[in-house]
């Protein structure tokens, strides 16, 4: 089932899970050389000389891929989507590494209809991003703006 | 001058202007390919249809951008960055057109010593980006682990 559409549809303590996404060395390193060229995010060596292990992702990097699932994860007609003002906290929890498999679990945390905008509200989600052992890599709390489905005028 | 190394030379209330990142019609839509494809973040048509008023940067993308600015900014030697746990908060104000030259105002708004490693502190951090306008287009506030100059053993 895609991600609810419209304000109405979204229920306050529901979750879903979604999305498998497969990490690789050439993604994170591509991703780092262009936007976080930071030793740790560019090479196996220089991620074995920090406390991360090894080669790991950029935390932006996790934050992009998460990004990719929810779209992915979301209606492809009558999408009510109308962007991000914000996200309240982000936490990077482990290291992302080249060939783990990532998934989601998005729960809605409270809903409030705009006071100035009859025709939309606004979303308050938890991300949780899992690897492969089920360890949480990633948390973040996006706010997000949706059409309402009738219009009040 | 590059941004401070060491837990020490970090001086709260503190502030640094940097960077200049030219954004482009191509970054912009390659990053939504791969990250974002919502259709605001691919297509003019698509951006001017929503309350963006035209092709507009993902935010991921924009955060991204400005990670840039910030690993460009860094000392390249002597670096004693040891990566985040997390962001406290985003707010993206304004959106980034193709076209729009960036730059960062970067603040130290506090600093912890670690509680369990007497060799690393924590920077709490206020990163303000800016277009040529003068218009905040972003703000974030990470959270920074950095290296000790002096080790207490």
């Amino acid at each position: 089932m895609p991600s609810p559409s419209y304000f109405e549809d979204f229920e306050v303590g529901t979750f879903q899970e979604f999305g498998e996404y497969k990490v690789t060395e050439k993604e994170i390193i591509d991703f780092a050389e262009k936007f976080d060229p930071q030793p740790f995010h560019l090479s196996e060596e220089a991620g074995q000389a920090m406390h991360f292990g090894g080669l790991c992702a950029s935390g932006w990097h996790t934050c992009s891929m998460a990004m990719r699932m929810i779209v992915e994860h979301m209606p492809k007609e009558n999408n009510g989507a109308l962007g991000s003002p914000g996200i309240d906290e982000i936490r990077w929890k482990k290291p992302v590494f080249p060939g783990d498999v990532l998934r989601m679990r998005s729960t809605i945390l409270d809903k409030k209809p705009s006071r100035s905008r009859a025709d939309m509200g606004t979303i308050f989600m938890l991300n949780e991003l899992f690897n492969q052992n089920d360890e949480v890599v990633m948390t973040n709390k996006p706010i997000v703006m949706v059409k309402k489905r009738s219009r009040i005028s």
